[in-house]
C-alpha cells in the first residue's frame, strides 16, 4: 500500500455492517477522489454524533436530549405505549401507520443463551412505567421470531400484572405476496386466525 | 426521526459509495449501538486523511508524502513504467504480479465527452518524464473497455515518440474460465493472437 494512513482508514471503514475489505478500498478510494468536504463533515458528524447521542431515560431511544422529543411531546397519547425491539423498528412503525402513542426501545430481545435478560431490556424500567397508571394499552411490536415472540409473551404477563392491557402486532399473510411462496407457519396461522367477511 | 444529529449522520453517511438511505441508517444505528470506539477511530482516520492524503507529484498515486514510497525506492527498476487508470488497478497488479518496475497513475480516462483530456490525466508530466531519457519500456494497463483502449492507443503514441518502446496486458481466455462462457470478442482475440506451443 502506498499510504499507511490509507491502510488505516480501510481498516477503520471496515466497522461499518457489511463493508469488508475489497468495499472499505473502494469506499476510501472514492472518497479520496471525488468527497473530500463530504467526507470532512462525515468525519466531524460522526465524532460529534458518537460524543452527544445518548439514549432517552423514558423510551430508551437514541436521543442527543436527556428525554427524546416524541417523549416530551404534549401530542402524543400517553395512555398507548408501543413496545419495539430496535430504533429502526420505530422508525418503520412510525413511518407505516398513524399510531400516535409513545414507544419503549428494547435494544433487543430476551436471548438468556447471549446473556441478555430482563435486566438488558430495561423490563424494570418499563415495569416502573406501567406501575404509574397512566398506560392502558400495551401494544407489543416485537419481531415475529422465536426470540421475539418469547420476549412478547414475558411482557405481556409483566402488563396483565400491572393490570395494563397487552397486544400485538397481526400475523398472517403479507399484502401484495402470493399464497404460493408464503411460507408455511405463516399460511397456517393465517388460516387458523381467518376472519369473518362483513 | 428521534434525534437531528442522527438524521445529519446518515445523511453524511449516503456520501459512501453504494449507500443509500436504508444502508445509512442501519450504519447510523449499527456504529451508535455497538461500535462507539470504531466510530470515534473512523472520524479521526478520515479527517486526517482527507487533510493529509494527496497525489504524488511522480506517480500520481495517493501518498502523504511528496514522492511516494514506490516511486522514492531504490530497490524497483527505474526503467521500466506501467501506466494505470486506478489506484485499486495499481494495488491489483502489485499484488499479483512480480513487477518491480515504477508506476504511473492516470486517475481516470480519456473521456472527451466527459471533458477528460490528456491535460486532466497528467499526460503533458507523463511525457516529460518519458522524455528523461530513463524509461526504456512503458507497460499500458489501461482497463480493456472501449475508453481504456483508446487511451492505451494515445500513450503508445506518446511512447514511440519519445523513443519509449510501448507494450500491453496480453488480452485472451481467463484462465479457469470454459470456452462455451467466454463473449465473442476475447474469444475472437484469443483465437487470432494464438501462440505455438512448444
Amino acid at each position: 500500500m502506498s499510504s499507511p494512513l490509507l491502510e488505516q482508514l480501510i481498516d477503520a471503514l471496515r466497522i461499518l455492517p457489511g463493508v469488508g475489505q475489497k468495499t472499505a478500498q473502494r469506499m476510501a478510494y472514492h472518497v479520496l477522489e471525488r468527497e473530500r468536504d463530504g467526507a470532512t463533515r462525515l468525519a466531524s458528524v460522526l465524532a460529534e454524533s458518537v460524543e452527544k447521542i445518548g439514549h432517552c431515560t423514558r423510551c430508551r431511544d437514541f436521543s442527543e436530549t436527556e428525554v427524546c422529543a416524541i417523549c416530551t411531546s404534549a401530542s402524543r397519547d400517553a395512555h398507548l405505549l408501543c413496545v419495539l425491539e430496535s430504533p429502526a423498528d420505530r422508525m418503520a412503525l412510525e413511518q407505516a401507520t398513524g399510531f400516535r402513542g409513545l414507544y419503549f426501545i428494547l435494544q433487543g430481545r430476551l436471548s438468556p443463551l447471549d446473556g441478555i435478560g430482563p435486566a438488558e431490556l430495561g423490563l424494570d424500567q418499563l415495569a416502573a412505567r406501567l406501575a404509574e397508571g397512566e398506560i392502558t394499552e400495551m401494544i407489543i411490536a416485537t419481531n415475529p421470531t422465536v426470540e421475539g415472540e418469547a420476549t412478547a409473551h414475558f411482557l405481556a404477563q409483566l402488563a396483565r400484572s400491572k393490570s395494563v392491557k397487552p397486544s400485538r402486532l397481526a400475523h398472517g399473510v403479507p399484502l401484495g405476496g402470493e399464497l404460493e411462496y408464503v411460507d408455511r407457519g405463516t399460511l397456517a396461522h393465517a388460516f387458523g386466525s381467518r376472519i369473518e367477511m362483513s
